[in-house]
């Protein structure tokens, strides 16, 4: 069809007014992490405010939904009628609070996360819980308009905006089959690296590593598996993260000297992400449809540079020259390929989610997710949080938090600042990842010696044409299937677990 | 008065919304220039030229000149009028041209300029030339628009944007004496120093001289001056510059290895453009009446710290130790303060603007004033700018450009980005900081002993009263006028040269 004066046109020039915003604010929040001085702070918060207030009043303007209806009856091709559909879902989402209810939520929020960061260090529970009160009930009034506008399940309805089609229903049996898997797993994995540790201790590192030695190994390795660096960078921050704009993405690591593979594998994991935002669909890039698919399918990018290239061995036959190459000889200085791979496949059980490995972390991310659920669904009371944390931390990983909330329910930040919902994303991220690589070694069985040649193009390819590309016209259960002929299936990473760690 | 619901108070409100785009727009701008790869350009430039958009659609809406009809009756205290006052300045200044107009002329001005940057290197006019074409065209229509408007010349009308009250018949008169008086000044002063320099030649710099050390040096004397590093930061750039906003005032340099005066001298001269930003009245941070008051004021304040102070005599006798300690004793071996001030009192004809000694500089942009007047007034084609740069070159510095554009019109940004009238406040401003310093000695004989002994609070707390705190309260003029008394004599800018060059 002509689209000229047309419904889509409309939200067409709207889409490029509020990319231009989006563009603005993920800059800004980069600037903020990488650049910006302390006293900037309070005018960066408020213009911050400001510019989200534009775009929420622009993207829900009492015409936008007008448009959208009209839009529906256009004679449209298949991928404009794609944009229109989740055009209409993001719409839906955003326009199913109201202001008020907004205004509420975000006191709450600001209140609970405000005290979290100050009571954290002392795992001050007590005097943390009435400000997590507050934001339960407001995430459980949220869970419940969301659920209204949805025809949704409270919960489902909080996963719905990060992962459109992730359902409880469908999730619970695989995390269930996977923490059966696991239970036995991890213990076996970890008698076994005992054994393994016992005839070959691991090796100190040769420290100090130089930070712009250190750097210079990212870039190489970086470009090596495909970042574009005409179209973004590496910086540092507190917190390493993947920003910016799918035409010029901001990388983010953090490095230490005492050793250089924690750096690494956090610039290979923010890698994957970057190459996801740098491979979307241009043409679409002022539509939702041309964003990334959600959050499990971003993480299965970035776990699939990290987990299933960079830490294979196949990946390390090819690598270890050129870590002697950027570090200098001396770096890797009686050490083998096997003192690598010990390392990077080292299994822990641990208190701590975001320092856990593919092994354990699972569990972690399970425990959440279970007790999420009942927080939002009424089943479990704010303050029983402690208990039944410290009780399947037992359970799941033989570990006890009741007297060290800081290193419990205390540990992250997103329920304090009211995101419910979100954790499933992570370990359904490693699940898929696991899976793409199954169908990628079914379509190419030469893909591991690709790897052990550093040739990273054909898993590229293969990822553009079937996640990438695909952007946000799918949803998350959809896309998956699309891409490897089948639901999501744990036994792929369960396969790649027993592979890595018992073989 | 009670400004709630006051037409005061929507135009308070409705400038907290421009400051927001205005700091997006202003750390876009440094991040593009510091930060962004190459690739990212095409789309930063759709969103700058979008955000630029959306303010100009925000700050000429059709109920602003209500609201400020409104306002110019309500019974505000002077503060207040003086804001509302100015924010009918800007109004009239902005509603001259149409959204379509800007939207276009943003278009033109990030082509051109993308493209100045990747031809300067090989002074490419011949490819550089039709997007220079584009932006000359916009720009002559924007002067009509804006005489049209403002019932000014077309070139008054395009210095009003940067300079209030500055006008081409007051200005010409006082270029055409300093043009004279330098033609007769340089001759001499450079025989001067030749026989100087006879007696006692130039030291050979004892390079290299690290970048890390040389910055190191520019964050002391920076912290020295008074520049506030919670606030604000010293970066890279291919071209100096003092960006940001108040609160966070991002400056940059550029290093050599091969000396290290040309960057200290930068970073000092930003550092005067830094002082005023982060001196500006707060509580009007959303008000035109709130930003520094033109270009011809904050070059003035640059160039007082550059000038008048970093490049005296007694500023070095402090600082000489400061420079042996950053950057190790090495660096000044063999040189005592003669040596320094041979250096930073050099004097040379020279083709490039930004390397021009203060003698000489007027004579740089009186070239440019001449040549961008002809070329808004369509007495000069685009085409035949590099012809008309080499006769003036010629004429007033005895050099010639004609075989090389990137030295000659391709050596600045300001014409390929749009800016046309901007360059005569930098002789303005050379004038006006001599005049500035004239008024502080006479108010304060001591002033010279306190630079001798590394104390600037003084020459801030002047400046700070007459300057920066005045904000946009008063036109440029003005504001001198009520500053030292007397309007804009070029006397003071003479004397200074003579007392430097010829004593």
């Amino acid at each position: 069809m002509s689209i000229a004066n047309s419904a889509f046109s409309k939200l067409d020039e709207l889409g490029r007014k509020l990319e231009a915003l989006e563009h603005a604010q993920s800059m800004l929040s980069v600037d903020e992490a990488v650049m910006m001085p302390v006293g900037g702070g309070e005018k960066r918060a408020e213009a911050m405010s400001m510019l989200a207030g534009m775009y929420h009043e622009m993207a829900t303007a009492p015409g936008v939904g007008d448009w959208l209806s009209a839009a529906e009856s256009e004679p449209l091709d298949a991928e404009q009628q794609g944009a229109i559909r989740e055009a209409r879902r993001t719409y839906t989402n955003m326009t199913c609070l109201s202001s008020d209810f907004v205004r509420k939520q975000v006191a709450a929020r600001v209140r609970s996360e405000q005290l979290w960061r100050q009571l954290r260090p002392t795992g001050d529970w007590a005097n943390f819980l009435p400000a997590f009160e507050g934001v339960v009930a407001t995430a459980r009034e949220e869970a419940e308009l969301r659920a209204a506008a949805l025809g949704l399940s409270p919960y489902d309805a909080m996963m719905e905006q990060y992962d459109p089609g992730n359902r409880a229903a469908d999730i619970a049996p695989v995390f269930a089959q996977l923490k059966s898997f696991l239970r036995g797993f991890v213990p076996g994995a970890i008698a076994h690296q005992e054994e393994k540790l016992a005839r070959r201790p691991l090796k100190p590192f040769n420290a100090p590593f130089p930070i712009e030695k250190q750097k210079a190994l990212g870039l190489a390795m970086m470009e090596a598996i495909g970042f574009d660096f005409e179209h973004g960078r590496l910086d540092i921050s507190h917190h390493p993260f993947c920003g910016g704009v799918p035409t010029d993405v901001r990388m983010t690591t953090r490095y230490v000297t005492g050793e250089f593979l924690s750096s690494l594998m956090g610039i290979l994991h923010e890698t994957g992400h970057g190459l996801y935002e740098q491979n979307l669909p241009k043409q679409w890039g002022n539509w939702a449809v041309g964003k990334a698919r959600g959050m499990a399918i971003h993480e299965s990018q970035s776990l699939f540079v990290e987990k299933q290239i960079a830490r294979s061995g196949e990946f390390w036959e090819w690598a270890l020259p050129h870590v002697s190459e950027h570090l200098g000889p001396e770096a890797l200085a009686g050490w083998d390929l096997d003192d690598v791979l010990a390392q990077v496949h080292l299994i822990e059980r641990g208190l701590i989610r975001v320092d856990a490995d593919e092994a354990t972390y699972p569990l972690h991310v399970i425990l959440r997710f279970e007790l999420e659920q009942a927080l939002i669904e009424g089943r479990l009371a704010p303050k029983d949080v402690p208990e039944a944390w410290d009780a399947r931390m037992h359970e799941y990983l033989g570990l006890r938090t009741i007297d060290d909330p800081k290193n419990g329910p205390m540990q992250d930040v997103h329920w304090p600042s009211g995101a419910f919902g979100y954790f499933p994303s992570y370990t359904l991220g490693a699940m898929i990842a696991a899976q793409l690589w199954s169908a990628i070694e079914k379509e190419n069985p030469g893909a591991r010696e690709d790897m052990r040649n550093g040739r990273f193009v054909g898993l590229n390819d293969w990822r553009n044409r079937h996640i990438w590309s695909q952007a946000s016209f799918h949803s998350t259960p959809d896309l998956l299937k699309r891409a490897t002929g089948e639901p999501l299936n744990a036994k792929h990473f369960a396969e790649h677990l027993e592979r890595r760690y018992l073989s």
